[in-house]
């Protein structure tokens, strides 16, 4: 936890905020702060700044904000479309793509995903907020990625995709003897990443029919989660 | 696992292996393989090929090898020295580096490394052993790529280092008001990357002397596996 994000209910004055939760613990026993300590700290959805610890018991922790006024980093140019991941992973990729700064994430269904992946509990709302806010509290920014749910590929990829995808380079990462992912763009993109055992053909079919070209990293088959970091890194 | 890495001791004729281990079990509950199947397999340090399961038992499998003729893809040119990273955390780096084709890693100590990290069972080579194996048998590699352990920052930076960044890019992964990490490099690179909190300025001067100059990533703070995969993605 490289930054310590508030939420609304946190405020008990306008400059003033009181922690109980995991928050709390780490501090504790991660930070091992004490009463005078200035902690980094961000408004959720709002700017970062500085707080002095000013009472710190068992169960609870006040924080006195010295000044909010720095702007997050920017987030990437980037909506990034992936098959749901198993529910271990999906978490991870949920810390590593907030901390990377994804601005839009969609999970969307394919055939290689694995019907059970769609009954975890890591697809409830507050889970997922979980998982960003670890992301976000780890790479210091403090807005958080908008995520949506596609549970069916075909009239999300046919319908809605397309929209999505316009006025930005459309590119869905596939192992295969395509063109090479490009490097260092500037521009907007819209990125779909395959599941485990990647997409079948007819999926990539339809993903360039609504507009996104497919492109290689290379011979090596990369967990989910070190192909979406390596896409990234390699992007932008 | 999309490739089967076969060890000597696997070897009962010249073309037929016996399986007992985790293989097997993986055989049985991922892949639910089955007599006829063919399986792409690799001897680990030499080539990769297929298989045919020819037996399926509860405790053994046999395979007969079709064949063994393909070179495994190429290594990056380069030599990683990372600040040894927390067990949990190591365990998964050693995976993801393996599998990103890294031929040579040093893990070496560093003031913001725990000292308790030194004492964990995962820096026992069988261990090392079976975390590499993992990563090469998701990226389709058969080459172990090479574990330097040290455990004494000072000596090692300023009497071995030097040695071996002759004739490479040093560079050191840090953030701060340094030149962005470079892309697409075809030349060779020794590449250092911190602990969690980063390289203290002490250890960045040494690691200058040694030949290795910082570079960063930008303003966000990323854990040691994404920053490891991101840095790879961006060098080459």
């Amino acid at each position: 936890m490289n930054l310590l994000l508030l939420e609304e209910a946190d405020f008990i004055a306008a400059d003033r905020v009181i922690l109980r939760d995991r928050r709390l613990t780490h501090m504790q026993e991660v930070h091992r702060a004490a009463v005078g300590d200035s902690l980094r700290v961000g408004r959720i959805g709002g700017l970062m700044g500085s707080a002095e610890l000013v009472r710190l018991e068992a169960k609870e922790a006040e924080l006195v904000i010295h000044s909010l006024d720095l702007p997050p980093p920017a987030k990437l140019p980037l909506t990034l479309l992936l098959a749901l991941p198993r529910p271990k992973m999906l978490r991870r990729v949920l810390q590593t793509v907030a901390s990377m700064g994804v601005p839009k994430i969609i999970l969307v269904n394919s055939y290689r995903v694995e019907k059970s992946f769609w009954q975890t509990p890591f697809l409830e709302p507050e889970a997922i907020r979980e998982q960003l806010i670890l992301g976000l509290e780890q790479s210091r920014d403090s807005v958080l990625p908008e995520v949506i749910i596609e549970k069916r590929f075909k009239p999300f990829v046919e319908d809605r995709l397309p929209a999505l995808v316009e006025g930005t380079l459309g590119l869905v990462g596939h192992p295969g003897d395509y063109p090479a992912c490009p490097r260092g763009l500037d521009e907007a993109v819209t990125l779909a990443i395959g599941p485990e055992g990647g997409w079948i053909p007819y999926e990539i079919d339809l993903l360039a029919k609504a507009g996104l070209q497919p492109v290689q990293l290379g011979a090596r088959i990369l967990r989910v989660e070190t192909a979406v970091t390596a896409l990234l890194a390699r992007l932008f």
